[in-house]
């Protein structure tokens, strides 16, 4: 019984599990969408009652799937404190402190972060091998886009408070944390609208600001450029007569090792 | 007479074939200009009449050219429910209701889908190659834009209901959808500026969003530039005397089979 | 003396040419400048008389340059009717017109135009091999840039006539154009936010194109950075023993036709 | 004693050189948190003093650091007139000045450009290498960098006087340099919104700039992406046995030279 719910729940590849795993992913959503729906006044003023017993209901099933799951799960407290227990915990809490705090219920959005698990049960689809290719090209370029957003965030506080020292509280700028606020908002090309240079000198810096914006997003872009085609091709060019440690061509197809460097082939 | 008019409607390499299309595409960016001038009320004022009977003669041209496309085509079923036939007959039928239906007229709008023809003809051109390199391209890193756009969606679905706690009705941030849309408008680096945080939590969260954003748009540029360069390479860089699937070399130019491996050589 | 001045204005690579262009640069940014000043309504008020005064003194060393390059140059008409030639005519005449004709200073921002020139007199730099790289990757991307903005150009009237349809004119959707015009706003991530949807279902399609707008601009990306890498390589990685036709190897280096196909090596 | 000092504050590989290294850091973060916290007047208001008296600790430490700086640099004159000399100086002296100067203080923000310092001190960490390739792909483009974005710039200029032409100053064009700035906001896809064309034509114009910035943003992005793929490749694929000059491939593992070109080889 315990071994039959564990294939259910965990595996991927039965039939059960790819049933199990495709009502979660509706309820997941559909707990969402209610999340979502409730915080619309007009809606929630009409239909509040039945996405009250709506939320009981799921708050119940995912309540029961939490308990199962702590059951049949053989290392229990891994579970329980790794990201995914967290949020499934987090994802109940809120609605069961409801019944007991007035004004908790606005947590109950925190239900939101369940979707993190769709991207869990999508891996019994083909995507888990190109989100492994995206993951490990992320993973491969994560030095270079740290120092790429560092130096995005140095330059938007020393820019920021060249602003704030021209500009000055009269156009909007009333701070500094407020500029570099607008300086993040015109250096991603944003540009919301509600804070804009007002002096001749501000719209110069503004302009340089946004070219430079313009033109540096051109520096992630490549870095993963380079990262995913490095990944694609590991994958794809790997010349089986060569030796991937010294780049000798012409192994034997049946050499288990380099001849000229002795490096074990795989 | 079935035949030839097949061969002017179905074929683009006759001289008679060049001339339909080019008449055809003229027709129908003229028919889409009338759609558009005609919801501008004060053109429309003036011109109105114009309109009117421009439509009738462009509709019933249409008409005929569906009827004639029906008659000659060798599986007029197949014609009539494929996407093209849907859409042709979609920009005949609301001119004709709008006869009998008092403000159906609006619906003539639905005319602008036959832009969707203009690539079907501009397949004459050159250009049916670099479309179909850019279609490849695009159909194999679907599944990695799928994943991509999906984790944006859900990351803005996230962020959205954490600026709606944060924020609040107050300051814009009326309900959760409000608040995800308003996360998709500055994540995508759009940033119209009607909802704007007021909070200094919430700038600061907004500006985690925006450096995400303007980040994370490397990769599917990332994606679509290796995959394109790959559809590129694969075209110009093949080696005719290396075997394809084992990459042994130096194959002798009338080899029909690879000496190492048996691969058939095309 | 003709053959003298011919040397120093067409000719870069003379004390005399560099001292040209540069005079020529400074007086045409210095020109500019003027130009830009002179529309600022209280700068013009202060120094309208300055500007003036340096303005005619600009259209005349303009005019004595224009005169001396058609009688020195070699092929006059080819030169006045060339696109530079009309530049630097249309430069020249609406500060004379305006002599005659009230009204038609306005005009003399024409004079903008022969910043263009800038361009040529850069090729005295080593930037030249630079642009040239750059135009010569543009252009092998051109057919599929077209093919790629015509269907943002199709995509955006299709999407803009649905959100005229669904936000109507009392949201700021007055006219099938002015949709349009919203939808090119919000597809290329500018999002002015002078019009913004109202409904639920605007906001829906909306979001869509943001995310449509988001994700495509990886094709045009993809494009040249394929497109550029290879021109790039084109020059790097040209295997001196290698056949650029059947890509046979091993050619003696001093063959002057491939001994396999016969192709003639440079 | 002078050496030791030394050791700590110029060498990050040592344990008390990693500990000053992070001090200094944080020292700097709480100084710029400081400023930017003091520019918002109701947080002043409250602990203005606590910051002021903040401010002179933290001063009076970068005061003895750079003193100390001085005393043990080997050559205290190239400090000091180093980038980093001369802006350790400037984070200091508004300070002092503020004691003297009423109005001075405002200075203080200049503080904000220590933060660059960070980049230094992160140097101690991996991110060394991988800056050092952004740095040198960046160097490496730099040129073409300048070509594109003073085509953008010129452009701009093209663009933006047009627009006066066609818009006027009732629209918010109120004069070239207005409108060469809201057309570096439109082409950098930023779009603030404060001025927005009105007439058909405008934003006809305006759509074009749109789709042009939309579509030219591929070419820095395409530049970097090259550069960058060969900075990679440059470490990653050097076959040992090519010779770099020629080509030559099959050079024996013991060559200190290429037999066919003579070129010295690493």
């Amino acid at each position: 019984m315990k071994n039959r719910l564990y294939n259910i729940i965990f595996k991927a590849d039965t039939k059960e599990g790819i049933l199990f795993d495709i009502v979660l992913l509706i309820l997941i959503v559909a707990s969402v969408a209610l999340v979502m729906l409730e915080s619309v006044v007009p809606i929630n003023n009409k239909y509040g009652h039945f996405f009250d017993i709506s939320e009981w209901i799921i708050t119940i099933l995912f309540s029961i799937e939490y308990i199962v799951r702590i059951y049949i799960s053989r290392r229990p407290k891994k579970y329980i404190f790794s990201g995914l227990g967290i949020i499934d915990l987090l994802s109940l809490l809120p609605k069961y402190l409801s019944y007991f705090l007035v004004g908790s219920h606005a947590l109950v959005a925190l239900r939101a972060l369940r979707l993190l698990r769709v991207f869990r049960i999508l891996k019994l689809a083909r995507y888990i091998d190109e989100s492994n290719k995206l993951v490990s090209s992320l993973k491969a370029s994560k030095a270079k886009i740290s120092v790429f957003l560092m130096a995005v965030i140095v330059l938007c506080i020393l820019l920021g408070t060249i602003m704030y020292l021209v500009e000055g509280a009269d156009n909007g700028f009333t701070s500094i944390p407020q500029s570099v606020y607008w300086c993040i908002v015109t250096m991603t090309t944003v540009g919301f609208g509600d804070i804009a240079p007002a002096t001749p000198l501000g719209k110069l810096i503004a302009s340089l600001i946004m070219i430079i914006g313009y033109g540096i997003i051109a520096v992630p872009t490549g870095i993963v450029s380079a990262e995913y085609a490095q990944q694609k091709s590991k994958k794809n060019n790997i010349n089986p007569n060569q030796c991937p440690q010294c780049a000798t061509t012409k192994i034997s197809e049946s050499a288990s090792f380099c001849h000229n460097c002795g490096q074990a082939l795989t």
